[in-house]
């Protein structure tokens, strides 16, 4: 077996360890005769699988019994949906920062449904960035406030959690459990899995209880949070393979130490934008002091350039490191189960493609 | 490794050729160096496996390029929503069936939406069965009409697919692509994946593309069809590792013969049926002309025999016999997957249990 280096932004990486034991156990679950992905979401073993998930990612987030854990099926996209729908009535406004590509999309469901005020907007800002804590314009009562805490496209990380005078409704899709939070800041976070948590096609959403309580109840059950609240998830068949590995993932995290992971994510984007510091060849994409973390994104000094680095970085095991469809350039998308060995390997590829381009 | 027999009605057993598969290359997909699980769904790996499964699926159930088959997270239960939402507008009627457990659900979300009209109503009769042909009352000028094929709970199916006059939707959750039908007399049919298709996680929804583009446009991105559709279930993040074993269970329904998988279902089905009528001391449940081939149910004479059967049927590793929590009774359900050995396992065992306890 020889695994590549693989900075994809989501779908991405996934603990190596956990990929094993999925292996090991794939058709037979620890001695239950069939595959995680046959068994009864209504049955034992599974219901054994789907608790632990949840009080691992709760205990992980320091997050106490006003707040419920749900497997919501649609990713951050239907979140941006779900939100307005549940949360914003007529008459009612809710505050959106816009900024970036993901942001904008979720404000732009929210138009679909209801008032919004845009109370930041940097979207479009380059060198990319988040606003400043007091470049937000909150309305006075407003009925929620959304951000994104960071934009996996631009590569811009919000620092320092705004308080917002509303419920804030954090999408944390490309950076939850990668750094030092305050969750109980929010009222409600989500993250579309595939990044942080575990493979695609769920979103992890943390919700105070009394908060979706207070959710419309004149739209489709499917699409009320109560019904994830209510009947934990299993209102319906949950994606169950997807959680088993979410599951693993966050005793992964666990058994790691987050503080530990917290470090390691800090000093392995460290490593990459020393090196762009230290060039005049590469360029990083976003201001200095909202640098992501978790999506390092920079510019070579020509289109062509980049296109030859992505290519011959691939040559060398280093993968998708093309910057989004929309935005060009590179982009590192380094979650907490991407392996520092992995970025030594792209920080020499980097100086001596410089030392050769340069 | 020791297999048990799972009767689960869903999630289900999968086939054992696929899973192996699938672990074989958890790690590793085919020398990428990466799992399935962490591919971008925007690279050439993963594309070739949704193109593929895709395919697979259009020629098994024989649909022509007027047709979409798409992806679509939430299970048959957000279809219940997004139908009514794309498609009964304002002063319009929608025809709904209602032939049990399920249908009754499809229909209530409709009626959050708008106007129904209930063609047939049996959903709580006993014996179980479905409506006969002259029994639906279709609604002249219906802007579509939706029928279950197949009830996972009551253990009825529809043989014949009705002509409505309407656009004509099915919910083949728990049947598709277990006998033949012709899928042609359908506008859109949809099925949850986790019975005959792979694991959960999503709805398989094929649909005719002129159908899709009359869907509401007011309605947020995420549930309309036509986002799917024209960006080929690739606007947002797909369910990958789902789509991928779906992918690998229509290679092996190929690879079977899809003919001769028909054959053996009937085959299988009229096995557990015939220890039925042969016995006093076994009910059937549904009415003999609609008995499923997929979710064979019956009775004992009591509650507590009924409890020992499945409490000693699983000792025996005969698994998740219980019928549903709703009704009570055994429950056998045999999708595709399930082998014929089961079958033969669970006659014996009936015909034991009948002898000492009868």
């Amino acid at each position: 077996m020889s695994r590549v280096y693989n900075f994809a932004a989501g779908p991405a990486v996934l603990p190596l360890e956990v990929l094993q034991e999925a292996q090991k156990e794939l058709v037979d679950y620890k001695g239950a005769g069939m595959s995680v992905m046959e068994m009864s979401h209504r049955g034992k073993d599974y219901d054994a699988i789907h608790q632990e998930a949840i009080a691992t990612f709760k205990e992980l987030c320091g997050l106490n019994d006003d707040w419920a854990v749900c497997f919501i099926q649609g990713g951050a996209s239907l979140q941006f949906a779900m939100i307005p729908m549940n949360f914003l009535g007529a008459g009612q406004t809710a505050d959106y920062a816009n900024q970036g590509t993901w942001s904008n999309k979720a404000l732009k469901q929210a138009q679909m449904i209801g008032q919004v005020n845009v109370v930041a907007n940097c979207q479009k800002d380059i060198p990319t960035r988040m606003p400043a804590a007091d470049e937000f314009k909150w309305t006075p009562g407003a009925v929620y406030s959304h951000v994104c805490t960071n934009e996996t496209i631009s590569g811009a990380e919000l620092k320092e959690i705004p308080d917002s005078g509303s419920p804030l409704i954090g999408d944390m899709s490309s950076d939850i459990l990668s750094c030092e939070r305050d969750y109980s800041k929010f009222t409600m976070f989500y993250a579309g899995a595939q990044k942080n948590l575990g493979p695609s096609g769920m979103a992890v959403v943390a919700i105070r209880k009394e908060f979706a309580a207070k959710g419309a109840q004149n739209i489709p059950t499917m699409l009320q949070y109560r019904t994830f609240v209510d009947e934990n998830s299993l209102y319906n068949t949950p994606p169950t393979w997807g959680i088993y590995i979410f599951g693993e993932t966050m005793k992964w995290v666990k058994r790691m130490g987050k503080e530990n992971l917290f470090k390691l994510n800090a000093e392995k984007a460290r490593k990459i934008y020393d090196v762009i510091d230290a060039s005049g060849f590469y360029r990083g994409t976003a201001v200095k002091e909202y640098r992501s973390n978790m999506n390092v994104t920079w510019r070579l000094p020509t289109e062509e350039l980049e296109a030859q680095f992505v290519k011959e970085a691939a040559a060398a095991g280093l993968k998708s490191l093309k910057g989004h469809r929309s935005v060009g350039g590179i982009r590192a998308s380094i979650y907490n189960a991407f392996p520092m060995a992995g970025v030594d390997a792209l920080v020499e590829f980097m100086k001596e493609f410089e030392k050769k381009n340069g």
